[in-house]
């Protein structure tokens, strides 16, 4: 059976807001072959990896995305790595092609494991999906009291662990970044897990990461999250020296497995945090968590958005029993509450749990996708290349 | 002053080969503030970089590049990184805005040299630019005779140095490799400087790397480039500590100064190869000449394009007297040689002078733009996002 059709979905909130909070559009990528219908979801700048799916070609290095895929077989899950790879080296040129891979690439899992009746992660070859404690990953509040309302309200709500980022953290002066460290911790009371996300605030500036070091320590951050750019090595690294007992967490932004690895191998984190709408999806993923796993530091999911990518981005470490931790979005907004009409709860233990259905066990639900899709028509030399396409 | 507007325009031949020849489009950027005009030009896939530039914003780190750009003010060089680093944070999360930041950043220098009428290496702090030795930069051919003939057509033609590189290269058996390394040594001479480019072929297979090497051993190869992808550190180091005399080049695909910083600090090679149409433009790409001096690698250009993105790959590295060689585009298609009236051609002893006029010195021809202008219309949430600007 080979690929037919590959649709994107681009559907976004009719306003968006000026905050850090990736929930409000999504990339929802549908992709069919031999009957069966998978499902997948890029991150970020949906326009950009429409464009990326259907541009002219520049040259043999330079082609669209869909030059790739399409037409190409897809029978068994040795296919999947085939396709990515046929991509990178087609698209070597087209930076964004790797965002617009991710959600193909988790697509095709998707379909797969419909086709053979089996969920992504037994294909991945784990016998089972272990549970995952959730934290819910929230935004820091505009002041240390919103922070404190939400620590409390997360913790009344059974979260054994919460993070906060973004915000106004780290951009201000340190007294502040302290209140709301003060904050976080004195909301969630004592036992909680609290992980705290710079979102790259300090770029390669060391030193002002280890302005907030006494703080983190005082109120026992287990990680500070994305102190600088994926790129600056050295300076995770020389940080990561200091740190200690806090760990460095990031990753994020690694838009295949090499840049991945090379964190793991060179920046000296404790946690490795990926997203499967970026790196190229569940793939590169899957190599990440091994060799994570291998070098005893922790994967985790990287997740701000819809329960199609949570889903997704659960599979690469779901058989993993000691990577414990789940990114999990607790204050999404409409769209990503209501993309799937099946959501994953935490269990009375608080506890995920991974569908054990075929595929991702989740999909999008016409209706929302109908309700928040967006009408985009990209023309090129005298042609349309791309018009939003039917649900 | 400030900018008041950006246009991007792109150009395309009216057939687009599949083979790895760069000039067959591009994507140029006219930038306008307080009466004074700017040009620069950012390398591949023009519609996703236009579409960068425009697109909704998708959260506060994943905004249009034009958000960053547009409004601001430009009166000093040192606007231009706190613009570049604008547009890094807030387009955090759109992969496809280094390279569209490139042509935009190239254009901000032009400006600045016009208005202060002063050459851009100038700007750049270099008190004169050195000439450089041009490497006939050109495709092996499709069989070894093919390449025979166009290394003494390069030879005949003056080039001391030229470099083979893409085509069936690595794609093959290992003899046919062997037979093109001979065929291009012979037709080259005993004397002039031989460069192979393996175009990422072997994306991580250090050994397919160790095959070729008596042979480029045995042809007096001075350079291997991109045996490997950027990513790829590791293996890169593991070539590097066996290819000597070969030395290994790369780094074009770097889209920021960290991944070339850590190319430069663990990959072993002995030239970095820098796009300013991909790095984010001149501003990072003279960052990465002065630490690759300093660690006493050696800074070359990577163009394969048009004289404008020549003239800006060159102005980064001017003033290192030490870094000689330059890419030289030697077999553009038409739009790359009539997009310029002015193009930098060998003196009488073979070398490459910048122009010593304000800015980069060199304009694209207003005819060669309408010539090759492609019509480009994006629509989404019932706007015109882009629509081809007038020339």
């Amino acid at each position: 059976m080979k690929i037919e059709a590959v649709d994107f979905f681009y559907l976004s909130m009719p306003e968006i807001l000026d905050i850090g909070d990736g929930s409000q559009d999504a990339l929802l990528v549908r992709l069919r072959a031999g009957g069966f219908e998978g499902w997948g979801e890029c991150e970020a700048a949906p326009l950009v990896s429409i464009a990326s799916w259907i541009c002219p070609m520049s040259h043999s290095a330079c082609k669209p995305v869909c030059d790739s895929v399409l037409g190409q077989r897809l029978e068994s899950t040795a296919d999947i790595p085939r396709i990515g790879e046929r991509v990178r080296r087609s698209s070597f040129d087209l930076l964004q092609a790797d965002h617009t891979l991710s959600g193909i690439d988790i697509a095709m899992w998707d379909l797969l494991g419909k086709k053979t009746g089996r969920p992504v992660y037994e294909l991945l070859g784990y016998p089972r999906a272990y549970p995952k404690t959730p934290y819910a990953s929230a935004l820091f509040g505009d002041d240390a009291q919103a922070t404190l309302n939400k620590a409390r309200e997360y913790a009344a709500r059974g979260y054994a662990a919460v993070k906060f980022g973004w915000g106004p953290f780290g951009t201000g002066n340190l007294r502040d970044d302290e209140d709301q460290l003060h904050a976080a911790r004195e909301g969630l009371g004592p036992d909680r897990i609290l992980l705290v996300d710079a979102g790259t605030v300090w770029i390669d500036r060391v030193d002002e990461a280890l302005r907030r070091l006494p703080a983190l320590r005082e109120c026992r951050a287990t990680w500070l999250e994305e102190p600088f750019v994926s790129g600056a090595l050295d300076a995770y690294a020389r940080l990561a020296r200091q740190s200690d007992p806090v760990r460095l967490a990031g990753g994020e932004g690694a838009h295949n497995d090499y840049m991945a690895k090379n964190m793991l191998d060179l920046a000296g984190l404790g946690f490795i945090q990926i997203d499967t709408g970026r790196i190229g999806g569940i793939t590169p993923a899957k190599q990440v968590a091994d060799y994570a796993d291998a070098r005893g530091v922790v994967f985790v999911n990287h997740t701000f958005t819809t329960h199609l990518a949570l889903c997704a981005s659960l599979q690469p470490f779901a058989g993993l029993e000691r990577h414990q931790l789940c990114e999990y979005p607790v204050e999404p907004k409409p769209l990503g509450r209501e993309l799937t009409a099946a959501t994953l709860l935490p269990d009375h233990n608080g506890q995920i749990h991974l569908p054990q259905s075929p595929g991702l066990g989740i999909a999008p639900d016409p209706g929302a996708i109908r309700r928040y899709l967006v009408d985009v028509e990209i023309r090129a030399k005298g042609q349309v290349l791309y018009r939003t396409p039917e649900v």
